[in-house]
């Protein structure tokens, strides 16, 4: 029984040094004979240069022959203590490519690996300068024509995109782009964000005013500078709207505000880009390297078609037009849409006195903050998770550790629970005819995002509205048409406006793939997010990763990054290094570029 | 031989149980005894409501009567573990007082305490709002006339010191000013920063474009929002100017830019200020109930009076109203002075291409920076003290926990080391004839720093110009008289001259006080900074203290606030809670009040 005396530590320790000796060896086999039946090996660039998980043991055998012995790897090291809970062992470790250092996870069921996750976090000789290996700064010794660190800025200011050229040109400064412009900046990688606005944070501060955080602090920091400890939990918009201008400033980021990407042309025997740009009103041509979309999907609103739209009197707008409930007070507003942006709007008519019906034409995810964050996120993401040694790095390669295949089931007992805890809230929103679901399998908010981006609403104060009538709810019904002064639903009921509010969301980054890179390459890349659940909205076949994010698509040279705080935080780390390497000339295979199943 | 196996935290833990014990049963006596003869009790605010050093058993009994016991104190608590290094056992300890919780540390001798440090952390109560007690944020539930984070900051902009009053008001917004306002928005103290200048950070900017932070990074993180981890070793002007300008703005600080301060009365009825500023040209007046002053000296530069300066044809002036080297390419410049300022304008004159002359009038403290940091700082600002766990948190308070009387010798040791490691270097400045010292009684810059304020230069580059002859020496000599083309030299020697730079320093902030508030006043309060060390510039009798700053004045309600980062950072926090407390009206008895020998 001597296997009863191993610690987990001692347990996982073998299992990557097994690991290690299949690799060291060229031996595909006997490494995927180290995973369970239903084993998982998810890399982040480490070896595949990809974003791709292996899902059981011959896509991992598969891998390890692709991806993985071809370079092989080496110092396979337990970093910490492993942990054994319920049967499953989980450890921290640390790894070496040719090219790269990387850090990894592994959960050990039986003595067999049920997850990895491989995760490069530095190529060698290219490493960010921090902590001990921090930068000098100003240069301690007198010499002729030295330029302080204002004048070198303002050079590079000067020159980068007009005399000399970017190596990467990031399309969009919110979040998305901010947070990658500043991982290649660390990483010395010339780049410039265009974005339209003027200012960084004016995607945030152009919404609608009472635009808060749905998401806890602990999941939001961005690379490199993270919010300091005072941080509220939930920041209003125009507060991360600050902290983003500032944080553009103080990582010394180009960002070319008021700057429009009107198109773009991949030259191929010069592998560059041919980027139309209108500065302040100037058109120009930038010819970075490598092209990055970091645009989101807000620039293309849905707006629905409706019989009368056109003959309306009041004020008809989408979400994205409505600044705020200023001159409603006593109106009659009608808000379409029962998602976040749905509930909010509702809110903050509703504080300012008009009076509101909100319209639900599909049923909704809610969810009550506190309940929720108690349920998921907070295990991960709290000041709980901090004193547990969980820091946010950590808390994002967890999140990454579990492939997209098992989230559903891990996350469908929380909101069971979240039914069970909140039943009484429920069943009063159901009472109002709320429709309610939990995601079409029961897996909750996450999933939603990942498939669809949407669906859900993260309960801030407009379910009590709903509830008790203050905000009145028309739903189980659809908008015949708009007159001069009402919306007919098709129940013949008729509602009359001065307002009406489309909250119905915005389009996926897929549009602007086509809009600036012409139809032909948008075909080519194909659709952008999901994961090919085969629910609403994300058809399947199965993808096991979200299509084209933060990795090689079949456009050379082109890049889709983005998602909220959290997603941009981490995934700008592999994208960021993936563009590194193209620009040092590291050898890139690629290994399982996904196919494209569904044009954009 | 029991005692040999105790350990040291049993010791430590023993010793302030003893200490708890004698103030609990009121025997100032008994606590005294405690100490060894030499003893020091440093008490940062927690018991005195001051900054003040008891030295010498007699004093301690007198504080631990007069200050200590009448609140007395309770859970005096070792924190961590105590070490012990050639017979001094050193520990951290927490305790509270009736208001207030504290932080401490302990040396030990032979059974005894040589040093006491109590520093007050929070009052109870009043604690700020950080990690676990941080703020919710955006509130979630609706609720009619609820304003956004946007609407309640406009609203604070547009009333503070308008239709409201500040309680306090600071007059200064370089580094000082900022922390202190940074701790106080912490503590929900209103609080306004009133700055000649237009844009935090342009007390920096508009200083010579060589001038860089001679300190290194961990040394100069401000409150609340380090630096992050890439953050260079040394930053140049701008940088940090960028820096203090985005914190204002990310903490929410209310700061009047172009706005100058008069003059102030205080008006002992209503125990609140009059303050006449001009605001964008607008005369108004504040009333505030405590006013602090952070100028720092660099608004009166010391400008010495020679002969003949008014009849000089070429650019003659103060290194305040210096830019910098640009159009001096072949000239012929002339640089009086030879500490930091001194030294950094005859380097950038030398790498634009002039003709550079340094007149040295008195004997500098110059040290290579390297070497330097390698022999002080090091041990507590550094990498390696953080992996030593020695925070900023807790550097500083090992700084302040060595009482100023023990600094010299503690000190003088690192400087005759630097003597032997730089001997060559030192050698070669003296053979060009460079007047050197290392302070009166050989402590070095920090003792300097603390007695005047100045007499130095850490040596980043401008010593080999002068070794070498690139940039000229003049030393040993008086100025006569300037013509109009050259400096005439007690030596009878003349030097022609296109440029002449007065880098001679500057004025203490006694000036502000006089200026701002009126000689009567200014006498009331004194002379401020320096510590009596009847050295050059800082005569006796020994303060033991710094004189005026961070405590009260013989001027009520009326503060001094300043010091470089490291100062503005630590000692901020003892100024803001010595505001609080009276803000919150909570009895704060002044223990040892300084008296004043020296008019300003």
């Amino acid at each position: 029984m001597a296997v009863n005396t191993e610690t987990p530590s001692q347990r996982a320790s073998k299992w990557l040094a097994s690991l290690a000796a299949a690799l060291g060896r060229g031996d595909a086999a006997g490494a995927a004979a180290l995973f369970t039946d239903d084993g998982y090996w998810r890399d982040l660039v480490s070896f595949s240069w990809n974003i791709t998980t292996a899902e059981g043991k011959d896509k991992i055998q598969q891998m390890v022959a692709g991806a993985v012995i071809p370079g092989k790897s080496l110092a396979w090291q337990l970093e910490g203590e492993a942990s054994e809970v319920d049967g499953v062992t989980e450890g921290w470790f640390r790894f070496e490519t040719a090219v790269a250092r990387g850090y990894g996870h592994l959960r050990l069921k039986g003595g067999k690996a049920w997850t990895l996750l491989t995760t490069m976090t530095e190529l060698k000789g290219h490493e960010e300068h921090k902590g001990p290996t921090r930068e000098f700064g100003t240069v301690h010794v007198a010499q002729r024509g030295s330029k302080s660190w204002l004048e070198q800025r303002q050079q590079e200011e000067a020159e980068l995109g007009v005399t000399t050229q970017p190596y990467v040109l990031i399309v969009g400064g919110g979040q998305g782009g901010i947070a990658l412009a500043a991982r290649l900046r660390r990483l010395n990688v010339p780049a410039i964000i265009v974005e339209k606005n003027e200012r960084p944070g004016d995607s945030w501060r152009k919404r609608y005013k009472s635009l808060c955080l749905h998401d806890p602090v602990w999941y939001d920091h961005l690379p490199c500078l993270p919010f300091p400890e005072h941080w509220p939990i939930f920041s209003a918009k125009d507060k991360i709207a600050d902290w983003l201008e500032m944080y553009t400033k103080v990582m010394e980021l180009n960002y070319w505000g008021s700057t429009e990407c009107k198109a773009a042309r991949y030259n191929e025997s010069k592998q560059e880009w041919a980027v139309e740009v209108v500065r302040h009103g100037k058109p120009m041509t930038l010819r970075p390297k490598q092209l990055v979309l970091a645009t989101g999907g807000s620039g293309f609103p849905n707006m629905p078609s409706i019989p009368g739209m056109d003959k309306f009197k009041g004020v008809l707008q989408h979400s994205s037009a409505h600044m705020g409930p200023e001159g409603y007070k006593g109106k009659k507003a009608v808000v379409v849409g029962s998602n976040s942006s749905g509930h909010d709007i509702c809110v903050a008519l509703w504080e300012e006195g008009a009076d509101v019906t909100m319209v639900q034409r599909g049923s909704t995810l809610v969810g009550r903050s506190q309940s929720l964050g108690a349920l998921t996120l907070d295990s991960l993401y709290s000041e709980t998770a901090l004193k547990a040694g969980i820091t946010t790095d950590k808390a994002d390669l967890l999140m990454a550790s579990t492939p997209y295949k098992v989230l559903p089931s891990l996350h469908a007992p929380a909101y069971v629970k979240l039914q069970q805890v909140d039943a009484d809230f429920y069943a009063k929103l159901e009472k109002v005819g709320f429709l309610l679901d939990f995601g079409e399998d029961g897996s909750g908010i996450y999933l939603k995002a990942m498939r669809v981006g949407g669906g859900y609403y993260i309960d801030t104060g407009g379910s009590d509205l709903i509830i008790d009538g203050r905000v009145k709810l028309k739903s189980k019904v659809g908008i015949e048409r708009i007159t001069e002064h009402s919306i007919v639903f098709t129940d013949g009921t008729e509602l009359a406006a001065d307002l009406i509010v489309f909250a119905t969301g915005y389009g996926t980054p897929d549009h602007f793939v086509t809009q600036l890179l012409g139809k032909s390459v948008g075909d080519k890349v194909g659709k952008v997010w999901g994961l090919g659940s085969n629910t609403r909205g994300d058809p399947g076949p199965w993808e096991g990763e979200l299509r084209n994010m933060w990795k090689p698509t079949h456009q050379e040279a082109f890049w889709i990054h983005g998602g909220n705080l959290h997603l941009s935080r981490h995934y700008s780390q592999f994208l960021a290094l993936q563009l590194k390497a193209r620009m040092e000339k590291i050898p890139t295979p690629v290994y399982a570029l996904a196919p494209v199943h569904h044009r954009s």
